[in-house]
Protein backbone atom coordinates (compact mmCIF):
# COMPACT_ATOMS: atom_id res chain seq x y z
CA UNK A 1 0.00 0.00 0.00
CA UNK A 2 1.44 3.60 -0.96
CA UNK A 3 1.56 5.86 1.56
CA UNK A 4 0.04 9.17 -0.04
CA UNK A 5 1.83 12.09 2.28
CA UNK A 6 -1.07 15.38 2.81
CA UNK A 7 1.24 18.29 3.00
CA UNK A 8 -0.79 20.46 4.63
CA UNK A 9 -0.39 24.25 5.58
CA UNK A 10 -0.26 25.87 8.76
CA UNK A 11 -3.72 27.29 9.50
CA UNK A 12 -3.62 31.38 10.18
CA UNK A 13 -6.92 33.17 11.04
CA UNK A 14 -6.70 36.95 9.84
CA UNK A 15 -9.20 38.84 11.89
CA UNK A 16 -10.38 42.41 10.88
CA UNK A 17 -12.62 44.19 13.25
CA UNK A 18 -14.23 47.72 12.81
CA UNK A 19 -14.22 51.27 14.23
CA UNK A 20 -17.43 50.74 16.49
CA UNK A 21 -15.83 47.46 18.07
CA UNK A 22 -12.42 49.14 18.92
CA UNK A 23 -13.72 52.61 19.81
CA UNK A 24 -16.11 50.73 22.89
CA UNK A 25 -14.49 50.16 25.52
CA UNK A 26 -16.54 47.24 26.51
CA UNK A 27 -16.57 45.63 23.06
CA UNK A 28 -13.05 46.12 22.90
CA UNK A 29 -12.25 44.07 26.05
CA UNK A 30 -14.82 41.32 24.74
CA UNK A 31 -13.08 41.47 21.51
CA UNK A 32 -9.38 41.52 22.94
CA UNK A 33 -10.88 38.28 25.41
CA UNK A 34 -12.01 36.56 22.45
CA UNK A 35 -9.34 37.45 20.38
CA UNK A 36 -6.02 36.47 22.75
CA UNK A 37 -8.39 33.16 23.26
CA UNK A 38 -8.24 31.87 19.66
CA UNK A 39 -5.77 29.08 18.82
CA UNK A 40 -3.22 28.53 16.38
CA UNK A 41 -1.87 31.44 14.30
CA UNK A 42 -3.52 34.63 14.01
CA UNK A 43 -3.58 37.98 12.82
CA UNK A 44 -5.65 41.02 13.89
CA UNK A 45 -6.64 44.12 11.65
CA UNK A 46 -8.16 47.17 12.84
CA UNK A 47 -10.21 50.33 11.55
CA UNK A 48 -10.75 53.41 13.91
CA UNK A 49 -11.85 56.63 11.42
CA UNK A 50 -14.43 58.07 13.81
CA UNK A 51 -11.81 58.55 16.87
CA UNK A 52 -9.92 60.05 14.38
CA UNK A 53 -12.58 62.11 13.61
CA UNK A 54 -13.15 63.20 16.88
CA UNK A 55 -9.25 64.20 17.68
CA UNK A 56 -9.59 65.95 14.26
CA UNK A 57 -12.34 68.19 15.83
CA UNK A 58 -10.34 68.94 19.25
CA UNK A 59 -7.34 70.00 17.27
CA UNK A 60 -10.30 72.74 15.24
CA UNK A 61 -9.35 70.18 11.68
CA UNK A 62 -12.32 70.00 9.47
CA UNK A 63 -12.80 66.38 8.23
CA UNK A 64 -13.59 66.08 4.86
CA UNK A 65 -15.25 63.05 3.53
CA UNK A 66 -16.57 61.88 -0.69
CA UNK A 67 -19.25 59.50 -0.69
CA UNK A 68 -18.61 57.93 2.76
CA UNK A 69 -14.45 58.09 2.00
CA UNK A 70 -12.41 60.42 4.65
CA UNK A 71 -10.03 62.88 2.30
CA UNK A 72 -6.76 62.51 3.87
CA UNK A 73 -4.66 65.82 3.82
CA UNK A 74 -1.42 66.55 5.30
CA UNK A 75 -2.79 67.74 8.17
CA UNK A 76 -5.47 64.93 8.29
CA UNK A 77 -2.81 61.88 7.74
CA UNK A 78 -0.95 63.27 10.91
CA UNK A 79 -3.82 62.84 12.93
CA UNK A 80 -4.44 59.42 10.86
CA UNK A 81 -0.97 58.12 11.97
CA UNK A 82 -1.28 59.30 15.98
CA UNK A 83 -4.94 57.70 16.35
CA UNK A 84 -4.69 54.47 14.32
CA UNK A 85 -0.45 53.79 14.63
CA UNK A 86 -0.15 55.02 18.25
CA UNK A 87 -3.46 55.32 20.45
CA UNK A 88 -5.31 52.82 18.82
CA UNK A 89 -2.69 50.29 17.85
CA UNK A 90 -0.44 50.16 21.06
CA UNK A 91 -4.08 50.36 23.36
CA UNK A 92 -4.86 46.63 21.51
CA UNK A 93 -1.15 45.51 22.12
CA UNK A 94 -0.96 46.26 25.54
CA UNK A 95 -4.73 44.81 25.99
CA UNK A 96 -3.46 41.53 24.32
CA UNK A 97 -0.07 41.14 26.14
CA UNK A 98 -2.47 41.70 29.61
CA UNK A 99 -4.74 38.40 27.90
CA UNK A 100 -1.35 36.37 27.48
CA UNK A 101 -1.15 36.88 23.69
CA UNK A 102 2.23 38.36 22.85
CA UNK A 103 0.57 40.54 20.12
CA UNK A 104 3.16 43.38 18.10
CA UNK A 105 1.52 46.55 16.46
CA UNK A 106 2.58 47.50 13.09
CA UNK A 107 1.82 49.09 10.16
CA UNK A 108 2.12 49.05 6.78
CA UNK A 109 5.76 50.83 6.80
CA UNK A 110 7.21 48.38 9.40
CA UNK A 111 9.44 45.62 8.39
CA UNK A 112 8.28 46.69 5.33
CA UNK A 113 5.08 44.72 5.13
CA UNK A 114 2.79 46.33 2.60
CA UNK A 115 3.68 49.03 0.08
CA UNK A 116 1.32 50.98 -1.93
CA UNK A 117 1.34 53.74 -4.09
CA UNK A 118 -0.75 57.36 -3.17
CA UNK A 119 -4.18 57.09 -5.32
CA UNK A 120 -4.17 58.31 -8.60
CA UNK A 121 -6.44 61.91 -8.79
CA UNK A 122 -9.32 61.30 -10.57
CA UNK A 123 -13.38 62.51 -9.61
CA UNK A 124 -11.57 63.47 -6.75
CA UNK A 125 -8.18 63.91 -5.06
CA UNK A 126 -8.53 61.55 -1.79
CA UNK A 127 -5.04 62.74 -0.79
CA UNK A 128 -2.78 60.21 1.20
CA UNK A 129 -4.38 57.30 0.66
CA UNK A 130 -2.65 54.30 -0.23
CA UNK A 131 -3.74 51.62 -3.07
CA UNK A 132 -2.35 48.43 -1.87
CA UNK A 133 0.64 47.31 -4.44
CA UNK A 134 2.17 44.24 -2.36
CA UNK A 135 2.54 42.27 0.82
CA UNK A 136 5.75 41.14 1.64
CA UNK A 137 4.76 37.84 3.73
CA UNK A 138 8.63 36.75 4.78
CA UNK A 139 8.77 39.39 8.08
CA UNK A 140 4.90 38.61 8.57
CA UNK A 141 5.93 34.67 8.73
CA UNK A 142 9.07 35.32 11.11
CA UNK A 143 6.66 37.02 13.34
CA UNK A 144 3.61 34.34 13.09
CA UNK A 145 6.23 31.62 13.06
CA UNK A 146 7.69 32.50 16.15
CA UNK A 147 4.81 32.75 17.77
CA UNK A 148 4.11 36.53 17.94
CA UNK A 149 0.69 38.20 16.98
CA UNK A 150 1.35 41.14 14.43
CA UNK A 151 -1.78 43.66 15.20
CA UNK A 152 -1.84 45.78 11.93
CA UNK A 153 -3.75 49.16 11.76
CA UNK A 154 -4.68 50.83 8.60
CA UNK A 155 -1.66 52.82 7.11
CA UNK A 156 1.21 51.58 4.81
CA UNK A 157 3.92 53.49 2.74
CA UNK A 158 5.28 53.67 -0.49
CA UNK A 159 8.45 53.11 -0.13
CA UNK A 160 9.71 56.82 -0.39
CA UNK A 161 9.23 57.84 2.82
CA UNK A 162 5.53 58.18 2.48
CA UNK A 163 2.77 56.94 4.93
CA UNK A 164 -0.48 56.17 3.38
CA UNK A 165 -3.97 56.28 4.79
CA UNK A 166 -5.66 52.42 3.54
CA UNK A 167 -8.86 51.43 3.65
CA UNK A 168 -8.93 48.36 6.42
CA UNK A 169 -10.71 45.85 5.23
CA UNK A 170 -8.59 45.93 1.56
CA UNK A 171 -5.54 45.50 4.15
CA UNK A 172 -7.05 42.36 5.42
CA UNK A 173 -7.61 40.86 2.25
CA UNK A 174 -4.39 41.57 1.10
CA UNK A 175 -2.92 39.81 3.83
CA UNK A 176 -5.01 37.29 3.55
CA UNK A 177 -4.07 37.16 -0.08
CA UNK A 178 -0.13 37.33 0.34
CA UNK A 179 0.05 34.76 2.93
CA UNK A 180 -1.93 32.28 1.89
CA UNK A 181 0.90 30.71 0.12
CA UNK A 182 2.35 29.64 3.66
CA UNK A 183 -0.75 29.38 5.47
CA UNK A 184 -4.49 27.86 4.84
CA UNK A 185 -6.02 31.37 5.58
CA UNK A 186 -9.39 31.82 6.82
CA UNK A 187 -10.42 35.73 6.72
CA UNK A 188 -12.64 36.71 9.34
CA UNK A 189 -14.50 40.29 8.94
CA UNK A 190 -15.85 41.13 12.09
CA UNK A 191 -18.21 43.83 12.92
CA UNK A 192 -21.16 45.09 15.08
CA UNK A 193 -23.99 43.09 13.10
CA UNK A 194 -24.29 38.96 13.06
CA UNK A 195 -23.29 38.79 9.06
CA UNK A 196 -24.97 39.59 6.40
CA UNK A 197 -28.48 40.07 6.67
CA UNK A 198 -31.32 39.37 4.31
CA UNK A 199 -33.43 42.18 6.51
CA UNK A 200 -31.70 45.39 7.65
CA UNK A 201 -34.10 45.49 9.53
CA UNK A 202 -34.19 42.25 11.53
CA UNK A 203 -30.96 41.56 13.05
CA UNK A 204 -31.52 37.93 13.33
CA UNK A 205 -31.78 37.28 9.55
CA UNK A 206 -28.52 36.20 8.61
CA UNK A 207 -27.83 34.40 4.78
CA UNK A 208 -25.40 32.24 6.16
CA UNK A 209 -24.10 31.37 2.92
CA UNK A 210 -23.51 33.27 0.04
CA UNK A 211 -21.61 32.12 -3.44
CA UNK A 212 -21.34 33.79 -6.63
CA UNK A 213 -24.39 33.12 -7.54
CA UNK A 214 -27.04 33.75 -4.96
CA UNK A 215 -24.57 36.96 -4.52
CA UNK A 216 -25.96 38.30 -8.30
CA UNK A 217 -29.41 36.69 -7.07
CA UNK A 218 -29.30 38.85 -4.00
CA UNK A 219 -27.88 42.04 -6.26
CA UNK A 220 -30.41 42.14 -8.55
CA UNK A 221 -32.88 41.64 -5.68
CA UNK A 222 -31.22 44.64 -4.43
CA UNK A 223 -31.42 42.93 -0.78
CA UNK A 224 -27.39 43.32 0.15
CA UNK A 225 -27.47 47.16 1.01
CA UNK A 226 -24.47 49.93 -0.67
CA UNK A 227 -22.31 49.49 2.49
CA UNK A 228 -21.61 45.82 2.32
CA UNK A 229 -20.85 45.58 -1.36
CA UNK A 230 -17.31 46.35 -1.10
CA UNK A 231 -16.84 44.44 1.61
CA UNK A 232 -18.10 41.09 -0.60
CA UNK A 233 -16.34 42.23 -3.69
CA UNK A 234 -13.42 42.25 -1.00
CA UNK A 235 -14.21 38.44 0.04
CA UNK A 236 -14.11 37.08 -3.57
CA UNK A 237 -11.69 38.44 -4.53
CA UNK A 238 -9.47 36.78 -1.60
CA UNK A 239 -11.42 33.69 -2.51
CA UNK A 240 -10.42 33.76 -6.29
CA UNK A 241 -6.71 34.75 -5.00
CA UNK A 242 -6.13 31.56 -2.75
CA UNK A 243 -7.59 32.55 0.46
CA UNK A 244 -9.05 29.28 2.11
CA UNK A 245 -12.25 30.40 3.59
CA UNK A 246 -14.24 34.01 4.45
CA UNK A 247 -16.49 34.94 7.16
CA UNK A 248 -18.56 37.98 7.76
CA UNK A 249 -20.06 38.02 11.60
CA UNK A 250 -19.92 39.57 15.02
CA UNK A 251 -17.72 38.91 17.86
CA UNK A 252 -19.62 36.19 18.55
CA UNK A 253 -18.00 34.49 15.39
CA UNK A 254 -14.84 34.41 17.22
CA UNK A 255 -15.83 31.33 19.52
CA UNK A 256 -14.76 27.79 18.69
CA UNK A 257 -18.60 26.57 18.53
CA UNK A 258 -20.04 29.95 16.34
CA UNK A 259 -22.82 29.07 14.07
CA UNK A 260 -24.34 32.45 13.61
CA UNK A 261 -22.35 34.47 10.80
CA UNK A 262 -22.33 34.54 6.74
CA UNK A 263 -19.85 32.23 4.74
CA UNK A 264 -19.04 33.23 1.80
CA UNK A 265 -17.43 30.82 -1.02
CA UNK A 266 -16.93 30.63 -4.65
CA UNK B 1 50.81 24.56 19.24
CA UNK B 2 47.24 25.55 20.09
CA UNK B 3 44.83 27.21 18.88
CA UNK B 4 42.54 29.35 20.62
CA UNK B 5 39.49 29.69 19.55
CA UNK B 6 37.81 33.46 20.64
CA UNK B 7 34.62 33.06 20.33
CA UNK B 8 33.25 36.72 19.45
CA UNK B 9 29.68 38.16 20.19
CA UNK B 10 28.16 40.15 17.34
CA UNK B 11 28.54 43.74 17.42
CA UNK B 12 25.07 45.82 18.20
CA UNK B 13 25.02 49.70 18.08
CA UNK B 14 22.20 51.20 20.17
CA UNK B 15 22.04 54.85 19.08
CA UNK B 16 19.67 57.02 21.08
CA UNK B 17 18.49 60.13 19.78
CA UNK B 18 17.23 63.36 21.51
CA UNK B 19 14.14 65.12 20.81
CA UNK B 20 15.74 67.89 19.21
CA UNK B 21 17.21 66.10 16.61
CA UNK B 22 13.78 64.00 15.88
CA UNK B 23 11.60 67.34 16.13
CA UNK B 24 13.93 69.37 13.08
CA UNK B 25 12.93 68.04 9.28
CA UNK B 26 16.61 68.68 8.20
CA UNK B 27 18.06 67.04 11.41
CA UNK B 28 15.89 64.28 11.27
CA UNK B 29 16.78 63.61 7.54
CA UNK B 30 20.32 63.97 8.31
CA UNK B 31 20.12 61.68 11.18
CA UNK B 32 18.63 58.95 9.40
CA UNK B 33 20.69 59.02 7.05
CA UNK B 34 23.64 58.50 8.76
CA UNK B 35 21.78 55.52 10.63
CA UNK B 36 20.93 53.84 7.85
CA UNK B 37 24.43 53.95 6.68
CA UNK B 38 25.88 52.47 9.71
CA UNK B 39 27.16 48.86 8.89
CA UNK B 40 26.01 45.78 11.27
CA UNK B 41 23.55 45.30 13.44
CA UNK B 42 21.44 47.89 15.26
CA UNK B 43 18.51 49.89 17.17
CA UNK B 44 17.07 53.33 17.78
CA UNK B 45 15.74 54.97 20.23
CA UNK B 46 14.35 58.54 20.00
CA UNK B 47 12.31 60.82 22.39
CA UNK B 48 9.95 63.41 21.34
CA UNK B 49 8.54 65.52 24.25
CA UNK B 50 8.47 68.82 22.64
CA UNK B 51 5.90 67.43 19.92
CA UNK B 52 3.72 66.07 22.73
CA UNK B 53 3.98 69.23 24.39
CA UNK B 54 3.06 70.95 21.22
CA UNK B 55 -0.12 68.78 20.35
CA UNK B 56 -1.09 68.90 24.47
CA UNK B 57 -1.53 72.60 23.49
CA UNK B 58 -3.22 72.09 20.48
CA UNK B 59 -5.69 70.18 22.60
CA UNK B 60 -6.24 72.06 25.39
CA UNK B 61 -4.20 70.27 27.77
CA UNK B 62 -1.88 72.10 29.99
CA UNK B 63 1.57 70.50 30.09
CA UNK B 64 2.82 69.71 34.10
CA UNK B 65 6.41 69.39 34.62
CA UNK B 66 8.26 68.93 38.32
CA UNK B 67 11.43 69.35 38.01
CA UNK B 68 11.86 69.17 34.44
CA UNK B 69 10.19 65.90 34.28
CA UNK B 70 6.88 65.49 32.57
CA UNK B 71 3.66 64.23 35.11
CA UNK B 72 1.75 62.07 32.75
CA UNK B 73 -1.98 62.66 33.56
CA UNK B 74 -4.31 60.13 31.70
CA UNK B 75 -4.92 62.54 28.97
CA UNK B 76 -1.67 63.67 28.76
CA UNK B 77 -0.46 59.37 28.17
CA UNK B 78 -2.94 59.33 25.42
CA UNK B 79 -1.26 62.26 23.71
CA UNK B 80 2.09 60.96 24.42
CA UNK B 81 1.13 57.36 22.53
CA UNK B 82 -0.39 59.11 19.67
CA UNK B 83 2.95 61.48 19.51
CA UNK B 84 5.98 58.99 20.04
CA UNK B 85 4.22 55.60 18.86
CA UNK B 86 2.13 57.05 16.19
CA UNK B 87 3.64 60.32 14.64
CA UNK B 88 6.99 60.24 15.11
CA UNK B 89 7.78 56.46 15.14
CA UNK B 90 6.19 55.98 11.96
CA UNK B 91 6.98 59.12 10.48
CA UNK B 92 11.29 57.18 11.10
CA UNK B 93 10.10 54.06 9.86
CA UNK B 94 9.14 55.24 6.80
CA UNK B 95 11.91 57.57 6.37
CA UNK B 96 14.78 54.43 7.33
CA UNK B 97 12.70 52.29 4.87
CA UNK B 98 12.91 55.13 2.37
CA UNK B 99 17.07 55.03 2.77
CA UNK B 100 16.65 51.35 2.37
CA UNK B 101 16.93 50.26 6.48
CA UNK B 102 14.68 47.60 6.98
CA UNK B 103 13.05 49.11 10.90
CA UNK B 104 10.60 48.11 12.46
CA UNK B 105 8.86 50.44 14.95
CA UNK B 106 7.76 48.94 18.76
CA UNK B 107 6.79 50.38 21.69
CA UNK B 108 7.65 48.25 25.12
CA UNK B 109 4.36 46.71 24.74
CA UNK B 110 5.25 45.41 21.59
CA UNK B 111 6.37 42.02 21.62
CA UNK B 112 6.39 41.97 25.71
CA UNK B 113 9.82 43.35 24.97
CA UNK B 114 9.88 46.44 27.82
CA UNK B 115 8.04 45.17 31.04
CA UNK B 116 7.77 48.65 33.59
CA UNK B 117 5.55 49.38 37.00
CA UNK B 118 3.68 52.25 37.31
CA UNK B 119 6.37 54.47 39.47
CA UNK B 120 5.23 54.76 43.06
CA UNK B 121 3.64 57.92 44.10
CA UNK B 122 6.81 59.67 46.36
CA UNK B 123 7.44 63.83 47.16
CA UNK B 124 5.17 64.02 43.48
CA UNK B 125 3.03 61.39 41.34
CA UNK B 126 4.30 61.40 37.91
CA UNK B 127 1.20 59.52 37.10
CA UNK B 128 1.34 57.40 34.10
CA UNK B 129 5.66 57.36 34.38
CA UNK B 130 7.41 53.70 34.14
CA UNK B 131 10.08 52.33 35.82
CA UNK B 132 11.66 49.50 33.73
CA UNK B 133 11.71 46.10 35.18
CA UNK B 134 12.67 43.62 32.16
CA UNK B 135 13.91 44.01 28.97
CA UNK B 136 12.77 40.30 27.24
CA UNK B 137 16.29 39.93 24.55
CA UNK B 138 14.38 36.98 22.73
CA UNK B 139 12.06 39.08 20.08
CA UNK B 140 14.37 42.24 19.96
CA UNK B 141 17.15 39.08 18.97
CA UNK B 142 14.89 37.37 16.28
CA UNK B 143 14.34 40.98 14.49
CA UNK B 144 17.98 41.96 14.79
CA UNK B 145 19.39 38.38 13.45
CA UNK B 146 16.90 38.72 10.80
CA UNK B 147 18.53 42.26 9.63
CA UNK B 148 15.07 44.31 10.41
CA UNK B 149 16.19 47.16 12.92
CA UNK B 150 13.93 48.02 15.98
CA UNK B 151 13.37 51.89 16.47
CA UNK B 152 11.65 51.73 19.94
CA UNK B 153 9.60 54.80 21.20
CA UNK B 154 9.98 56.21 25.09
CA UNK B 155 7.04 53.72 25.90
CA UNK B 156 6.53 51.35 28.07
CA UNK B 157 3.76 48.50 29.13
CA UNK B 158 2.84 46.85 32.81
CA UNK B 159 1.95 43.36 31.67
CA UNK B 160 -1.72 44.23 32.65
CA UNK B 161 -2.94 46.39 29.38
CA UNK B 162 -0.85 49.76 31.03
CA UNK B 163 1.19 51.68 28.68
CA UNK B 164 3.65 53.63 30.75
CA UNK B 165 5.57 56.79 29.46
CA UNK B 166 9.17 56.58 30.09
CA UNK B 167 12.92 57.90 29.69
CA UNK B 168 13.98 57.09 26.35
CA UNK B 169 17.73 57.56 28.14
CA UNK B 170 16.97 55.00 30.15
CA UNK B 171 14.84 52.80 27.58
CA UNK B 172 18.36 52.83 25.73
CA UNK B 173 20.59 51.77 28.61
CA UNK B 174 18.39 48.96 29.65
CA UNK B 175 17.84 47.86 25.94
CA UNK B 176 22.18 47.63 26.07
CA UNK B 177 21.94 45.75 29.03
CA UNK B 178 19.49 43.78 28.39
CA UNK B 179 20.90 42.22 25.26
CA UNK B 180 24.60 42.70 26.19
CA UNK B 181 24.18 38.41 26.90
CA UNK B 182 23.78 38.17 23.66
CA UNK B 183 25.26 40.53 21.33
CA UNK B 184 28.71 42.98 22.18
CA UNK B 185 26.71 46.34 22.71
CA UNK B 186 27.79 50.02 21.67
CA UNK B 187 25.32 52.42 23.29
CA UNK B 188 25.33 55.95 21.61
CA UNK B 189 23.60 59.02 23.16
CA UNK B 190 23.00 60.83 20.20
CA UNK B 191 22.51 64.84 20.90
CA UNK B 192 22.63 68.21 19.67
CA UNK B 193 26.32 69.14 21.31
CA UNK B 194 29.44 67.04 20.47
CA UNK B 195 29.88 65.33 23.84
CA UNK B 196 30.43 66.31 27.45
CA UNK B 197 31.96 69.95 27.09
CA UNK B 198 34.38 71.11 29.92
CA UNK B 199 32.98 74.95 29.64
CA UNK B 200 29.23 74.82 28.14
CA UNK B 201 29.72 78.27 26.28
CA UNK B 202 32.21 76.66 24.16
CA UNK B 203 30.91 73.67 21.84
CA UNK B 204 34.23 72.16 21.06
CA UNK B 205 35.59 72.42 24.36
CA UNK B 206 34.92 68.72 24.29
CA UNK B 207 36.11 65.93 26.97
CA UNK B 208 37.17 63.17 24.73
CA UNK B 209 37.41 60.19 28.08
CA UNK B 210 35.53 59.90 31.50
CA UNK B 211 36.07 57.56 33.58
CA UNK B 212 34.76 57.06 36.64
CA UNK B 213 37.72 58.87 38.62
CA UNK B 214 38.14 62.39 36.40
CA UNK B 215 33.72 61.13 36.53
CA UNK B 216 34.78 62.17 40.35
CA UNK B 217 37.13 65.20 39.80
CA UNK B 218 34.20 66.42 37.40
CA UNK B 219 31.35 66.47 39.70
CA UNK B 220 33.76 67.74 42.42
CA UNK B 221 35.12 70.72 40.34
CA UNK B 222 31.41 71.17 39.25
CA UNK B 223 32.44 71.26 35.46
CA UNK B 224 29.29 68.31 34.82
CA UNK B 225 26.09 70.42 34.41
CA UNK B 226 22.51 69.22 36.07
CA UNK B 227 21.51 67.81 32.73
CA UNK B 228 24.38 65.82 31.84
CA UNK B 229 24.47 64.01 35.61
CA UNK B 230 21.57 61.38 35.04
CA UNK B 231 22.43 60.54 31.73
CA UNK B 232 26.01 60.09 32.90
CA UNK B 233 24.57 58.00 35.65
CA UNK B 234 22.97 55.82 32.96
CA UNK B 235 26.29 55.05 31.15
CA UNK B 236 28.00 54.43 34.17
CA UNK B 237 25.32 51.50 34.90
CA UNK B 238 25.36 49.78 32.08
CA UNK B 239 28.98 49.70 31.34
CA UNK B 240 28.90 48.24 34.96
CA UNK B 241 26.26 45.72 33.72
CA UNK B 242 28.41 44.51 30.61
CA UNK B 243 27.60 47.04 27.63
CA UNK B 244 30.96 47.09 25.84
CA UNK B 245 31.13 50.91 25.22
CA UNK B 246 29.27 53.89 25.98
CA UNK B 247 29.72 57.04 23.90
CA UNK B 248 27.71 60.88 23.64
CA UNK B 249 28.17 63.51 20.69
CA UNK B 250 26.25 64.57 17.79
CA UNK B 251 25.26 63.34 15.00
CA UNK B 252 28.47 63.05 13.51
CA UNK B 253 29.62 60.21 15.99
CA UNK B 254 27.45 58.07 13.65
CA UNK B 255 30.15 58.36 11.10
CA UNK B 256 32.98 55.85 11.00
CA UNK B 257 35.60 58.06 11.25
CA UNK B 258 34.05 59.95 13.77
CA UNK B 259 36.77 61.67 16.67
CA UNK B 260 35.32 64.55 18.37
CA UNK B 261 32.71 63.00 21.12
CA UNK B 262 33.31 61.42 24.38
CA UNK B 263 33.81 57.86 25.16
CA UNK B 264 32.65 57.01 28.92
CA UNK B 265 34.90 53.55 30.51
CA UNK B 266 34.87 52.32 34.02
Amino acid sequence: MDIVKVHRKPGLNIVKVGGQIIEDRVMLNVLLERFAQMEGHKILVHGGGKRATEIEGKLGLESKVYKGRRITSGESLEVVVMVYAGLLNKTIVAGLQAKNCNAIGLCGADGNTILAHKRPVGEVDFGFVGDIEQVNPRPISLLIKNEITPVFCALTHNGKGQLLNTNADTIASELAVGLSGTFEVSLLYCFEKKGVLSNMEEADSIIRKIDKNSYNQLLEQQIIGDGMLPKLHNCFNALEAGVHKVCIGDIGMLQQDAEEYTTITL
